[in-house]
């Protein structure tokens, strides 16, 4: 039987040891008293000194010096959540984002010139994607990228005040060199100029001085609600001129005449493919969020577990706020779902490894999948990080609120992975999207036989559900981990089938295919959080009987799923409404049954102490009694003013 | 029929319409890069200039100056709401806590001395409740006032470091007397020295020169999550004495020789008396949350009716994004949500002005309910605050992350409201508690043939939800005013009873009470929070037919309701599962309806238009048509990279 932290820790363990005894040294600690300026400083200072360490250049192509352990640097990435955040978005720029674009769309010409400069941090960069007036729609960003070929030269060009490059991290105060997305315009001779979708390019932005290259316009975002650490900026290209080899040209070339060619031949293809590759950043950022969780958790946990407020009336004792059934509810179940997001979040870096690692054979159908499986697991996890970090603050109440306390900076800094790298909404629609695909392909590959049963299947689904009869064929406990899959599987499917069925209409001649998308957009949100809980639990089985308190954990996570959720299983007849309350009476239970253990539970996930270093943990009281004459309240007797 | 805001502004427009006014003029504009010492000092000139405004002491005894408008001067409160935080807190410190205090639990000797002053704000004080060891179980923190009988005076003392008064507004800079609550000791003649439980005092904490007084130390809180133009701080004591008149007598007095005397001999019920006079300072947090939560509406929702993302495909034309069902979802019932609160607020503010007006006639009932209400009303309406603050950052992505663009600030300060003036946790408790003992009261007064029929009915009840027949009997619209009420009362009644049902097994020989108490703790939250439901739906129908509008918000609030709570009612038998599918249509539904009226409802705040110049409200963009090429998607393709 392995211990929690060697469960948890997994593969990547060694990796994960290393940066505890980095992060150590590194001791960056942020002062709150600290103006924007120093903050920023000292974070571009411990970015060098991560540089210095050699760690990041171990996910990059060893051609170049690099290490090839593409999982190991995100699950090294992941760890930095357990420190500063600030740091991790800003090391997630230089390395994940600039880094990981150069890599994946650039070509030799610009790995030979730029990589190992990128890789030990002598080279700093951004990646100038998102504009103020398309974030989720990045499709159609408005910068333009022209060729002229009479001086092979491209163009960059900012054409109207919403194509303005914003929020980019790096651009205000560090970064030297941007890759810039623009709608690429170019003319092969004798044709007319055309565009041919979004591209990247290495645009010079600062000289080695730090002055603004000619043409540049650099703002600073200025203050934010955290992450204040990281020097997000804006870029306004004014007619800037790049030579012809600073396309990255991985996916679309122009040949020095302008003629322009892609082993892609569809533009939306093309630039979703050349997304896809940078796939790495959506599940880092994924990875950070369930670090900072684990943090919350432990400070929350740890300091409930010796807290007191009231006393119990026969002892006249005071109890422990986490003895108390809604301290436990609160933090528990969440807990169980953290550890359900780090496994999932493991099995997803395992599979980018696989597919990334150098040797390894394209597979576009497990790239597709992987990015499927980010997308969902990235708005999960992060709506889960911003929920509890949120219900960790509050359990601590006022010691909560100072900012010595570190809740306040893990609730801030993570407050924006929920609408970065993709806005969650948008990322479950890519879910379901791709959920709806998978459906079709499905049943289109049924022969005639198999579509006139999948039909009566879905008759008899309707059936089953007036009757409720569904619910009494199938029972089970509901801690039964295999009844617990049943459901969750079921609901996906159910959805998603039901999903196909309305979003056939807008197939129909004439229909108003927004309108038809619109109204069903909460079914398909629904959908894909369905798939998402699915996949996760999945994952956390798949490695739960490493350890007792494994399976517990899981059991309670799934419970607390079927719990949020219990009206579609009650609405859809796979419950029924006694076994519903029954999940209820089971997660109190499990709660109990787990609240012993909480504290072995929250140091599994290693957090080196130095990190949790606050006065919150400082405050372990003795029991104490409150007089007699006072403690004989009844049990409710639990309420006054704070 | 009257206009939006002439109904939201109800019995206090003219109040409001000052404040509006008053509000231009302060202009008080946190600057994102300041100090907390500068901002600290912005903040102290704003509460000066208010008090030189006249306005606070409108709400104090005319007998010293005062106004007597009770009502009228929470009601202003709460317009301080729609400005800046930390000058609501600081404003709300002064004259809500430390004048409240003063006022209610001080007599003729402390008016005569110190009201004036503290009107005018030439003495600035402090409120020195909760300790570091006692915020929620105030009744039992550790500072005490022990009578020196020789000397005529009481030293008050910090014996431990728990008893330390922790989290104190005002205390770290500008505060030059605290109201100070401590174990009061004293011993009449022959008498032994004992304790009469919690009393307040007056006591200075700073010389006129801002030097703390000898014997006091003084610290400072440090940064906060938000706030930061408050200064909390800590105050320990050290034998410091104070003279037998600084005891705040009204319940409770120290004759010169030691003799102790109070109207009240029960000393729990004596010290929630006094608690209860201060009442004014829960209420007043929570119009404080509901402003800000109006603010950060009006902003997403004015933001998300100009912000266009992803192209319609039969038109290539870029949506408003408040037209996607799943972004009307996130704001819509929100908004019918806050409206709720505010008319339940109003109603609230009324109950209170008419009790505490001068010359009202003392009604220990209806004290009684408008503490149970206020308690309910604060947790819910704060917890709302939190939740939909987060989701209109969220509704305006990077945008909403800039400091600039206000709602970082709105979401920081509003996050500690959970917590303070009473845990939000703690606070539904003391709900669930006077709704039982009110439910035990109603009860045993049943003659025996009423107990009889009461018991039967309790049968017939499990016997409707076992068959499901409930549902069956009882149909209606689900848009239905008196249905919706219909199905918030009986999930109140059923929740109560069940719950008096688990606590009387409390009253067992040897019943472990709070193992009892324990168990059904989820239970009783939710009894609690389906009271409060139900009395803020009754409070917005008492008004929702003086404008068409909020008849359609009063059912989308109600929807919202039983849609958020739809498995209990199937659960229980009270809505069959097709008809909490009906439920979830007609939030669609009206979301739809309502979502023309949007603008036009957040006007109706009647924020001050210089309050919410931000950048984030500059960006009104035309209609922008994509090119055709790639505007022909299927309509879910509407997910990229932020």
């Amino acid at each position: 039987m392995k211990d929690l932290q060697t469960a948890l820790d997994g593969r990547w363990a060694a990796v994960r040891d290393d940066v505890r005894a980095q992060l150590g040294q590194l001791r960056l600690s942020p002062d709150p008293d600290a103006s924007i300026e120093q903050y920023r400083a000292e974070v571009a200072e411990a970015v060098a000194a991560l540089a210095a360490s050699g760690r990041p250049r171990q996910g990059f192509d060893p051609a170049y010096g690099g290490g090839g352990d593409v999982g190991g640097v995100v699950a090294a990435f992941q760890m930095l959540g357990h420190g500063d955040l600030s740091l991790l978005v800003k090391a997630g720029v230089q390395w994940g984002l600039f880094g990981g674009a150069l890599q994946a769309l650039g070509t030799e010409r610009h790995h030979e010139r730029h990589l190992r400069d990128m890789m030990d941090g002598t080279l700093l960069g951004c990646f100038a994607m998102t504009e103020t007036g398309h974030g989720s729609d990045v499709q159609h960003l408005r910068t333009t990228a022209t060729y002229d070929a009479d001086a092979h030269e491209f163009v960059i060009d900012t054409p109207e005040p919403g194509a303005r490059k914003d929020y980019i991290g790096g651009a205000a105060r560090d970064a030297r060199m941007a890759v810039v997305f623009a709608q690429l315009v170019t003319a092969g001779p004798d044709e007319v100029a055309r565009t041919h979708g979004v591209h990247a390019f290495l645009v010079p932005i600062r000289s080695d001085d730090g002055a603004a290259q000619p043409g540049v316009t650099i703002t600073d975002c200025g203050v934010k609600a955290g992450l204040n650490g990281v020097d997000n900026g804006r870029l306004v290209f004014d007619r800037v001129r790049v030579p012809r080899e600073a396309l990255l040209n991985r996916y679309g070339d122009v040949a020095p005449d302008g003629t322009y060619s892609s082993p892609i031949d569809n533009e939306t293809r093309r630039f979703f493919t050349m997304l896809g590759t940078l796939v790495r950043g959506r599940i880092s950022v994924a990875g950070g969020a369930g670090s900072a969780t684990q943090k919350a958790l432990t400070l929350a946990i740890r300091y409930g577990a010796t807290r007191r407020q009231f006393a119990d009336p026969a002892t006249g004792e005071e109890v422990v706020v986490l003895d108390y059934l809604a301290h436990q509810r609160k933090l528990l179940p969440a807990l169980a779902t953290t550890y359900a997001l780090h496994f999932a979040q493991e099995q997803l870096v395992t599979q980018m490894h696989e597919l990334q690692r150098t040797g390894a054979t394209p597979d576009e159908a497990a790239q597709r999948e992987l990015e499927t499986r980010a997308a969902g697991i990235k708005a999960v996890g992060t709506w889960h990080a911003t929920r509890t970090i949120q219900t960790c603050r509050e359990a601590c109440g006022g010691a909560g609120y100072l900012a010595e306390n570190l809740l306040p900076a893990l609730k801030a800094d993570t407050d924006v992975f929920t609408t970065f790298e993709g806005d969650n909404t948008v990322l479950l629609q890519l879910v379901a999207k791709t959920l709806l695909s998978d459906y079709g392909r499905r049943v289109g590959r049924l022969d005639l036989l198999g579509k006139v049963r999948f039909g009566a299947g879905l008759v008899a689904w309707t059936v089953l559900e007036r009757t409720g009869a569904r619910a009494v064929l199938q029972r089970g406990d509901v801690r039964d981990r295999a009844y617990q899959r049943w459901l969750l599987a079921e609901r996906e499917e159910h959805l998603i089938a039901g999903a196909a069925q309305r979003m056939r209409r807008a197939l129909a001649p004439g229909a108003d295919q927004f309108a038809v998308f619109n109204a069903a957009q909460d079914h398909l949100l629904v959908a894909a959080r369905a798939h998402v809980d699915r996949i996760v639990f999945d994952a956390f089985a798949a490695v739960a009987d490493q350890h007792p308190l494994l399976g517990e954990l899981l059991a309670l996570h799934g419970l607390s799923v079927l719990e949020a959720d219990r009206a579609w299983f009650v609405e859809h007849g796979y419950l029924t409404a006694a076994r519903t309350k029954a999940v209820t009476s089971a997660v109190n239970a499990l709660c109990g049954e787990l609240r012993p253990h909480a504290r072995s539970l929250v140091d599994g996930f290693g957090i080196p102490e130095p990190w949790l270093d606050c006065p919150l943990l400082d405050g372990e009281q003795e029991p104490s009694v409150v007089p007699a004459a006072s403690a004989g309240q009844a049990p409710t007797d639990l309420a006054a003013v704070g």
